[in-house]
């Protein structure tokens, strides 16, 4: 702050140059919807509605002059990405701070040990009722819930009013940061999958001028992330920070896009599977398992040498001869030989194969 | 608009160019004091803590992100102009606006007919207990009154809290802008005398930064305003807008000061006096009455041709022959002749006198 | 700077903040012509087309991206001026300053102990051929002289040009100012008038934001300041800083307004006549004379004690019997009495006299 | 412009946002040493010093106020990254613009038919010297002749200075933009290599910050157009336009770090080659040739279907059966079999091959 800004410049300093000018909500739904290869239903897009900063990305009656209408862009980025998101057939979800840093009634309350509640109820409760009203996510991410209880922040009947009375009642999926008390629980508020929320910058959720190219993960490293969570039963979500001219920056789109033409071959091993009875296997390491009807899916993150797989953990999905496997994305079926501690697989010739960065084994065994 | 700024250039963005780097309270509580001669105990100086475009001057917490803290200045311009004019040992007031143009929680409780209070309750009475718990000002100065009815401002209950239970209990004044049905109605709200709020640049009050020499009061014109105010009863608000920068540019400087020097000579006829039975003369124009203590107070807007001037309201007055007559500034007595319907007065040489741009005649008579 | 302004802030960065977006040409020559009254034909108008800073207010071709047209207004400040002044049948001046501060080519020049003149090849010579050949001022008040002889700066090569070959030749005046060697020596470039350059604003010759209106002369001191130069034979130039937003603050527009009403009655002392034989009176201080054509003038400052003026150094003009004497502004012949040493006139009543803050006798005698 | 900008706004008014507040040549250099592998000497980095528009990335005594010192960066862009280049063992080179777009200067001598020169005389010349005496460049790629001839440039006394008299005389390189008429005449101005200067954005040489990944050339393509020009006897200078804040964004960094990666492997095929006598193969697309001593060089662009290439042009190099082939970056030999039109060379396992995007055969041959 104080190299690159004048005496006495505060946070709502940021705001006049913060113009959105280039923010095309439809070419990010675009790009959103291509992340994830366009063909499944069980993919949303989450923005952040609003950070501990406080700034409000949509026109809120409850953060007057703080929000993305009032200063900088001038525009309702909320409402114009959900409309996008959901032309798209895509889902729509929120994240949403509870704590604001620099909000005087948060530090108001706190100073009061929590005995007061001003910052609640004429700030939080009403502008997390005003965006489910107006907006319509199918998922509300609440975050910057660790400083006080789900008591002081009225968690229950705040989501006793979603489930029962609000619009988005019959759909609407909640994580569990309601509260220090809360968040690994494990209560009620828990979603059955976890998430593994991740950002494509490994410093920053946030965009930042100047990122090197050695802090953002490789699509490799996307890939890995993305397997090791659903082998073990997670969501994720992927973050990737917009700039303040409202663009995503290309080395973000090209992550995206990467993971999107990798997904539209081994989707399936992701998006309609369960965690097997192995995550990940004992003899070689980088194989994660996934499972789905009548198919295990190894998805290999490196490439075998001399083209052969050994696998420690998956003897009873050979024992039956009629065992076949495939790489997903080629036709041809894979040989295969058995011992008593381990698979070999045959892989094809890789100038031949039709994935690239991680490949996934079908294996479909007339057991399961 | 369209000329000067950028496309969709908000209220909010001129917040940006509100610097007051040049702000010193210590100077203007020294300018306002030299304004009223510094010698008498009825002057006021009210501060607009908040206008109509809702930015509060003081670090508000019910005006997070816009407020003279967060934005533009950085710095609590109410609570240091406080400070340096109860130095002075002036008093201290307050102007604040009930309503806001563009606040969203008003404009929601509009469109409901006023039958939602959010505004109220969640803003305006928090924000005005803040801004009398925390700089105890003597007058609250309201305004904004005139969309809705005290019933809806909750004008009723805030008012029983200053008088019954606000640390300003004892001293504190109120003018009658309380709801769209209190203003003139001269109720229990209404202090004894009226108030004339007038401005120095006759077009605005604000600052105009294209003002003309010709679009601000003369000192001769602020003394006939002021003559008037007080001959009749009322109060006077003299305003002068302020910079961005913080400043009050010169020739306000001037007004202010040449009023200052023509108190210092005239005052006793201003400040503790009261109407007389006539307000303005009869037979000369720009002939104004107060009275006090044993005197009438004539204040003569134009010297009288000839140097004689004659009044025909003042007969009663002059039926006593030891009655005596002097200009303030002056000590000489000044002769009189009285016939049937007037009395003339022989003014001294106009190079002689002290006073300048009007004079005060100061008229006792055993009779009174 | 530190206080104010971000790290690294330069002088170029200022010119974003210059706007001029109230720049009226035509309103501020209708104000010179008003201070002047308008009746005669010995005033200019002179614009500072470039102070040391180097800013070019017209569109140089040998100052681009440091001129008015490039960064700042965007508008040729100096062209609309002179047409304004023009239109209004004022003469137009140029003040033009030969160093700048900051100007690379000058800083080389000097360290080369001003053996090289690039600076003056390249930049000054061009860019005033450019502004007498665009503009054709009548007056050219160079400055910024002090640092190298009229060699470096070509100065007798350019006045040659000036008074042989340029547009203006038959009637362009200059100043003294044309090298650190001539100014003061009275040469061949010194008109017969010498020049007080004064400013109204006390502190500065630019405009100050922070300016006080102790800083501002009085109309009194700037009446003062003019007789006294008249007086002495000089002439003077009165100058005022304009705002970035391009306009002339209101206490500066009043005093140029007062000075013209008080020329309008008094300017015959001034504008067309020369020094008498005597400055000023040798008995009553603040009396200054100047004479023409069958008449001399006596400028009283300050208003006689009892209306009686005596004058020590005036007996010559009362030796006839038949001179007279009347104050500017009003017909009726004054009274005087002669002895030995002193003259007495018999002033007016004050409150009937014309002019304001200073008065002239005019003394009509046969024997001029 | 007229979206996005205030009225009036010109080109200088960019300046004050661009910043290069995160501007850093030492990672600059580092990228680019990194980009070519960091192993030869053929390779220089080539900055802007001033584009079209004029502006100086060097504090030049003949840009006064439209330099990176004045404006903007407030820092000398080009004397920094001077240092860091040549601190890395790169070679520096420099690219300038003989027009500007807006230039006063150069619009007169424009409009009198480039019968003046005050433009060339007082701006260009000076300022190219000035480049080369305080950077001393190993290039000077010119550009924006195109207007007009190398007689109005004054070109060949320029040239005749840089070879005879400069500091750099020994070394310098210049490209064939000296005028309308010296381009393509590859005249005596001309190394014997001819230049393919390329842009990664495809749409831009500037940095936009609305670019999307598509608009980005992919590694392949990069390699692609490195190897068609190398193999036709081209240098190539590959452009990557900076932020205003100074840094080089993350997918720009991804494609010359991908770029140095390949180089690292088949650099030999490209800084030390020369054209082979065929360009491309005849009967396989997408195969260039390179020679240097003792090897001819093949680039494959696309991974031989059933890994045997067959090359219609070669076989003058496998009529001894000594010939041996090799991919660069793995020892083995490849086995190959020649018929009467075609040479049929046997790849690897993709799955053991060092290289990615492309692959280089090396084909050594006793008889070359």
């Amino acid at each position: 702050m104080e190299k690159n800004y004048p005496p006495n410049f505060t946070y709502q300093d940021f705001a006049q140059d913060f113009t959105a000018e280039f923010y095309d909500p439809a070419a990010w739904a675009d790009l959103f919807a291509k992340s994830g290869a366009n063909i499944f239903d069980f993919r949303y897009v989450v923005l952040t509605s609003k950070h501990h900063e406080g700034y409000a990305l949509w026109p809120s009656k409850y953060s007057y002059s703080w929000n993305a209408n009032d200063v900088g862009p001038h525009r309702d980025l909320l409402g114009d990405l959900a409309e996008a998101v959901k032309a798209k057939g895509l889902h729509f979800g929120l994240y949403h701070s509870l704590l604001e840093w620099f909000h005087p009634l948060y530090e108001e309350d706190k100073a009061n040990n929590w005995e007061t509640s001003a910052f609640v109820d004429t700030k939080i409760i009403p502008e997390m009722k005003e965006l489910v009203n107006t907006y319509q996510p199918e998922i509300l991410w609440s975050d910057g819930n660790w400083e006080s209880t789900d008591t002081y922040w009225k968690s229950t009947e705040f989501i006793a009013w979603l489930y029962n009375e609000s619009p988005m009642k019959e759909v609407i999926l909640v994580n569990d940061r309601w509260g220090s008390n809360t968040q690994c629980t494990h209560g009620v508020l828990i979603p059955h999958k976890w998430e593994n929320a991740m950002t494509v910058d490994k410093s920053s959720w946030g965009y930042r001028r100047n990122a090197k190219s050695s802090d953002i993960l490789t699509t490799h490293e996307l890939i890995v992330t993305l397997t090791e969570t659903i082998s073990c039963g997670g969501n994720i979500l992927i973050n990737v920070g917009p700039t303040k001219e409202g663009t995503i920056i290309p080395i973000f789109q090209q992550r995206l896009l990467d993971l999107g033409k990798w997904l539209s071959i081994n989707g399936e091993a992701i998006y309609e599977s369960n965690p097997w009875t192995v995550q990940n296997d004992t003899l070689t390491p980088g194989v994660w398992y996934t499972t789905a009807t009548a198919s295990v899916y190894a998805v290999v993150l490196n490439w075998p040498e001399n083209n052969v797989l050994s696998l420690g953990a998956a003897n009873s999905l050979f024992a039956n001869a009629d065992t076949q496997v495939t790489l997903l994305g080629n036709d041809e079926q894979l040989s295969w030989q058995i011992n008593e501690d381990q698979v070999a697989i045959n892989f094809l010739d890789k100038a031949t194969v039709a994935s690239e960065w991680a490949w996934v084994l079908k294996i479909t065994t007339p057991s399961l």
